[in-house]
């Protein structure tokens, strides 16, 4: 016979943590405790099989049900000491529903369940407190109501405003007994009032009425809503659970409090919390007491004059700490407990993984190697690769005070103060005077570049998560806050309207890149620290890791810092970011505005040498390392000037006529240009830019080889489509590395390959794997054309989405992988199915972001590559995905 | 043994069409009219496995190999009674390649090959003309030297001009046989100098020479990147053939001609050429001499003076009736062929399906059916679907005189004539005066819509095929180029620039969206005639195919159109087009401009009605039918203007500020509008747009039930990429569509669908199709995002990748079978899995292309939708694609 109940508490359970789908999320977990013999009020589960036959069956119970429910309460009354319904001892309980995952819109809770007329006198006798009684019965009569009767709670607030009024109370706290008794009867008269029927008195009918409710809610409108959206199957079912209520606050031998095993600021191995005497949970957080420290080491550290839980309540105390080791011990991480004293009894409400600050988090995981708790592996599994982040960049002091005037989105952590300017320009004539400074953008271009540089940290009012603002600071690890909309930038004025003030140019400012913030003035910040602990486990990940490391980065400066943070290399080397500079714009313009090919050469010829020093300097930084340089991308219109003074430079250092320098960049004006004449199609129509990078990059090998070093370049060709494109383009490298080995008398060692980047790249990859020796998925570009989302114009839906729940996930910040990720598969398999041993990679910006690490991990890629600052991230990322799949590396399913 | 050599001639032959593997193209057609017993000069084909062999043997020929060429030769000089080197009577031959598919960068052709210094004397002797023999010889001597030695023909052609010079002659015809044989001896001098060997005289050397020449082409680095562009691989090897030479210039008992078997301009089975005594095939056709008719009728009804094949060679001309005959009667097809009188005898060089105009085409395949040559089924596959076109548009009179001022693309087929304006609105305006104008635009934008509408034709300087100008004026069936890139319009002076000349707003141009053609002043034109041929192959079309054909439409003319040319429903209503005319165009911006739900509801209210009387229309057209009408699907920004001065129209209309209206245009900006807030994404932001189109579409619907009529509207949600989005507005469609049920009292039938355009949704079609009724394939849109091309911005580096011969088809003209079409088998295949009788169309512009069609075909899809004026051709495709296919329905393989 289908067993439909299972009954914990006094120390034992019929169920347990792993049996989640029968029992739910809620009811596993209380198992689990009670079985570890931990203080639980005692209960029972009602199993999401019998919801499956509620719904299949006009909502009616399997046979037999009524009487394992009698079996099960009179199997809590016997642990409680207390009788469902019994006037002298009431037996009080609550009734949840728990779902395999937490569920908005099915009914949540009803406490108190089993007050009535007579046992709410009980309650007040045995607690010797009727104002408790009657309020826990008032709150009963409400909760009920609402989720099982449908009665809207406005109408108890009324009557409960009314009798304030009428007594000239102010708060709730200001309530008798006997008022509370008033609002009780007042609101059984409305709801019968409203319903026709009378509010149950039957304690077995309040519960079989709530047990009704959470089944009956399952099917919902709202939760039938959300399982779409969310693709939980309708099947899948909710559990109820009943347990006995305990009370903090029925006296001085009663209390309340919350506690972690270690310190959630520090991880500090030392036992962390606070407590109230005769007191709810909610009161413990509600801040209208103080609550007492839960040590006397606590106690000394906060300087506190109230007592300790240690001193006050020794034995409780005691049995406490015993809690504690056992929970730290079961489940291997640091808990996060809440407890209710109940007449000097300890009663365990619940427990759960603690959260913790990054640093605290390394210095649990360490350790608890250190004590011999973890392996190594395990440590690694305890620390949350995504908060990293807070250890690498500036944070705000959290003692500061903050006035903030805007908030946009989180785009490059790190927290930074700063004069503000609205142009690249204004800010490296700023930081020429030596001040420093916040560049705000509407949105920032590629011509912006410099200016970022030199600036503090980079403000824009437009733009997602994926905006080239985002990108380019993540990549220099310089706080950005994107997409602020609240703000408005007047270039003319050269203001920031924030709020309704206005902010001039030079008003200082910082913006804190972690948490979206922007705030008036300067807000003092704290400088990260790589401790011991970070290096310590640092190296336990390498030794984890499979999947290679490597960093987006092409100025000497991201190079060196990807390299301090671990980078095996550089897997995207943007080169178009190396044409910004003003000595060399200059040229590229000219090359731009060229009519003929000859006129084109010479402008190449005056950037080959620019060009040449860049790759010297990262192939040096990156020595013994391999280095991947993507040849040109951008349309070339994103170097041409827009306004008229800008242009007539132009044209003047160019030797052109300024009707010609608008003339091309009207010609160059696309709709939608990222889908336009960019990428390999620009090596198609102007092969001798390729070729005189393809120069720079090989004349720059050849004189590391020469000095007696290795250099292993491997050389991109962006956006390709098919088979010929990449092999008209792979000619003119080959051709010219063999130009460069004869005129320099050296062999060199290089790959040509592909971004795989279109959707259509990734259907061909088994052609284009022909000749192309590695592939290097642009996920962001694939995530552009697969959802056919602008990353600079998604923002604003997506944002919409996220809301009503239409994609939680933003797709630019973790790769979707049943879309994108489905043609990356592709890619692969088709990659290697020509060219098994093709080299396979990865440098979108979800390369930084753990999920993705995980999937680049699954679907067996060579390496990530991602900001250098993102580096320690993916290293700790790609270490953990490296333990969950390997069967020898994985902890036990304890 | 391996047979290496198959020869041809005297009526028989040991080859035939199908071993063109084996042959190549031309020594499979060789053998097959020699086959015929027709009188082909005698040859043989050394076949493409020898070239393998030669390949990959460095270059050296399997063993045996020349005794079969001896034997080979020897049965060439049977049957032409003359022998090899021979001095007295020399047998020639040429050498040509004939790979399987002609491939330009190999060696092609050697004629005139055996003369020398001693067998050219005796070719002057059987000729009794030495001035025809050294001008043979010295043709000959410079082709092998070229192809074969490879000395450059400029040194050829300086000889040849000093001569010249030294004689004082204007033209070659001055030369006399002195003259050519003195230039035959520099030749020689020449080449040995250059080459340090003499020019072979044995003409065996020659002989291999040219074999070898050709074998070792195929592996030139010019036929190398042709075979790696156009995929062809490189063991397929190349025939090499070898034939006698025949003249139709010895004298006046020789000629040469080209003829049909029937007329190729009108299609009457009437026997149509010309040919000249004593000449050239090259003679023919370059225009020196007058060619004769072939014919009595021909003559009389062309009024030359001339004398005719049929009365000055009657015997011969018999002979080549009977060859008419056979070759018609054998490939059931107009035959075009070529033939040399020698000495009176009739050689047939060449025969092949001959060219024709699109009328033509109707009645040959018409009367062969009635002549009982061909069934129906091979008379529908004899029509050239894409010509078609030509029969459904005006067309420019041949005769008339073009003053060509610019080119661009063919975008919309048919020919007008107008007044240049540069505005939708002064179109408007021009026309109320009664002008004909020619709306000229850098590009178009859904506001042009109406002044679209009421033009002659569209110009446009930017933009390809598929923009938004080609792909509404297809729509519309007007002509359009587009994409003018050597005109220049400046909207400030109203003048179109075009080639150094400047032509005022009012000025008379004439369109060929056919050609792609741009004419000063008004060219005659000629009206399309549907003829009953083309009424009676429809029919027969409409048995054969499987495919259901709609049109994509939304006004009631274009529905008309579609209808009339035999549309079987709508297949895309774009509503977005419906918003653009000025009485409705002021509350669509009014509802963009709305900052809340109510505004925006009561600006939609107004737009309710007009949507309404739209579907009524469109229903009461298509009776019966289905009609897809798609959701609104552009960016908002496209219904906002643009100048101030409009700006402050739409302000004051719609009760705003014209600050706010252009803050609102600012805000809708986006850098990537193809990718950006727009098709259902708007719907999930804006619910209630959604739902007043519903209300409409189901009013609208209700109506028509009520008169007792059916309708069946297929709703389709554009740009979806998963299921929540389908699922939250197919909600709010249908419970609009309850609401109307209950409002109106009928019950409507309906479908909610999807189109799917991004790659993702193909992937997820399975998810997507557990609540999509239909599935409707965008392929516009797919294509570009699957390959990343903006089909706004593609048209300059598609041109550029064409000329380049990376990607030879452009794949917004015909589907990409292997990336998008993929795609596209994807999402069929994941759909039907899920639902299998789910309805599947396709209703980008490839739905009016044969060769989609096909793929459409093949791939099971319900029905294709295309615009009015390509329904046509979508319905000759898909029957071709039916009966190609059907094993029941094809042609046996004769």
């Amino acid at each position: 016979m289908t067993k439909w109940i299972y009954t914990f508490g006094d120390g034992s359970a019929e169920g347990a943590a792993e049996m989640h789908e029968l029992l739910g999320g809620k009811g596993a977990n209380l198992a689990e405790m009670a079985g570890l013999g931990l203080p639980v009020p005692p209960g029972f589960t009602i199993t999401t099989e019998v919801c499956t036959h509620f719904t299949a069956n006009d909502d009616a119970y399997p046979d037999g049900l009524e009487v394992d429910v009698d079996a099960a309460m009179a199997h809590i009354e016997g642990i409680m000491g207390a009788k469902f319904g019994d006037v002298e001892n009431p037996l009080l309980v609550s009734v949840r529903s728990g779902a395999r995952a937490s569920m908005p819109g099915m009914m949540d809770t009803v406490l108190n369940l089993g007050l009535n007329l007579e046992t709410v006198e009980g309650l007040a006798k045995r607690s010797d407190d009727a104002r408790f009684a009657y309020d826990s019965y008032r709150r009963f009569i409400q909760m009920y109501s609402d989720v099982v009767m449908g009665v809207g709670h406005h109408l108890f607030e009324d009557i409960l405003e009314d009798i304030k009024e009428d007594k000239g109370y102010a708060l709730d706290t200001d309530m008798t007994a006997d008022d509370w008794k008033a609002v009780t009867e007042n609101y059984l008269a409305m709801v019968e009032d409203e319903r026709g029927k009378p509010f149950p008195q039957d304690p077995k009918e309040q519960l079989w009425g709530a047990i009704g409710a959470v089944f009956g809610s399952w099917m919902n409108n709202r939760a039938i809503t959300y399982r779409r959206l969310h693709n939980i199957p309708a099947d899948w079912g909710t559990a109820v659970n009943v347990q006995a209520m305990v009370f903090g606050n029925m006296g001085d031998d009663c209390a309340t409090g919350v506690c972690f095993t270690r310190n959630p600021s520090t991880g500090e191995n030392q036992f962390y919390g606070e407590f109230l005497i005769n007191a709810q949970g909610e009161d413990v957080v509600a801040g209208i007491r103080t609550p007492q420290p839960l040590t006397e080491a606590e106690k000394t550290e906060q300087g506190s004059d109230l007592p300790s839980m240690e001193t006050e309540m020794p034995v409780l105390y005691c049995d406490l700490v015993a809690v504690r080791e056992k929970l730290e011990t079961h489940y291997r991480d640091m808990q996060d407990m809440e407890f209710t004293v109940q007449k000097s009894k300890l009663w365990m409400l619940q427990t759960r993984n603690g959260k913790r600050t990054a640093k605290a988090s390394l210095k649990i995981a360490c350790d608890m190697v250190a004590e011999g708790l973890l392996t190594q592996e395990e440590a690694i599994l305890l620390v949350d690769a995504q908060q990293l982040d807070q250890l690498l960049h500036p944070t705000l002091d959290p003692d500061a005070e903050r006035d903030i005037i805007g908030r946009g989105l989180p785009s490059s952590p790190g927290a930074a103060s700063g004069k503000i300017v609205f142009s690249a320009d204004d800010a490296e004539a700023w930081v020429a005077k030596g001040e420093k400074v916040i560049l705000v953008r509407t949105e920032t271009s590629p011509e912006d570049i410099n200016g970022m540089h030199v600036s503090e940290g980079i403000l824009t009012t437009r733009g997602g998560m994926t905006s080239h603002a985002a990108v380019v600071a993540r990549g220099m690890g310089k706080p950005c806050v994107s997409g602020a909309g609240d703000l408005r930038v007047d270039y003319d004025n050269k203001q920031l309207m924030a709020m309704g003030e206005i902010l001039d140019e030079g008003a200082t400012v910082t913006v804190d890149g972690s948490s979206g913030e922007v705030m008036r003035g300067e807000v003092a910040t704290i400088q990260p620290e790589l401790t011991g602990d970070f290096g310590q486990l640092m190296e336990w990940v390498d030794e984890a890791r499979v999947l290679g490391i490597r960093a987006n980065a092409e100025t000497p400066v991201d190079a060196a810092t990807a390299r301090k943070f671990g980078a095996e290399g550089i897997g995207l080397s943007r080169t178009e970011h190396m044409f910004f500079d003003p000595a060399r714009i200059v040229h590229m313009r000219q090359m731009i505005l060229a009519t003929d090919e000859p006129a084109r050469r010479e402008a190449l010829d005056k950037l080959l040498p620019y060009q040449r020093e860049d790759f010297l300097q990262l192939f040096r930084i990156m020595a013994g390392l391999p280095v991947t340089i993507r040849l040109l991308d951008p349309p070339l219109n994103e170097f041409l000037p827009h306004t008229l003074e800008e242009m007539e430079e132009v044209a003047k250092a160019a030797g052109a006529d300024v009707s010609a320098v608008r003339a091309r960049k009207l010609e160059l004006d696309e709709a939608n240009p990222m889908l336009g004449h960019r990428g390999c199609r620009l090596g198609i129509t102007y092969p001798e830019i390729y070729e005189m990078q393809g120069r720079a990059i090989f004349e720059a090998a050849a004189a590391i080889v020469k000095g007696g070093e290795t250099v292993e370049p491997e050389i991109m060709i962006p956006l390709i489509v098919d088979k010929p494109e990449f092999d008209m383009l792979k000619d003119v490298v080959d051709r010219v590395a063999k130009e460069v080995e004869a005129a320099e008398g050296v062999t060199l060692t290089y790959l040509v390959g592909t971004m795989i980047e279109l959707p259509r790249a990734c259907l061909k990859a088994d052609t284009i794997a022909e000749t192309a020796e590695f592939f290097s998925f642009g996920t962001n570009d694939l995530t552009q054309t697969t959802y056919g989302f602008s990353r600079d114009d998604a923002a604003p839906f997506l944002e919409i989405y996220r809301s009503k729940g239409v994609m939680p996930k933003d797709p630019f910040m973790t790769i979707d992988t049943e879309g994108v990720g489905e043609l990356v598969k592709i890619g692969c398999e088709r990659g290697r199915g020509v060219r098994p041993d093709i080299k396979l990679g990865i440098c979108g910006e979800h390369g930084g972001d753990p999920a993705s690490v995980r999937f680049c991990h699954d679907i067996g890629l060579s390496y990530v590559s991602c900001s250098p600052y993102r580096v320690p991230i993916a290293r700790l990322a790609a270490a953990q995905a490296a333990i969950k799949t390997d069967p020898h590396k994985q902890p036990e399913n304890r």
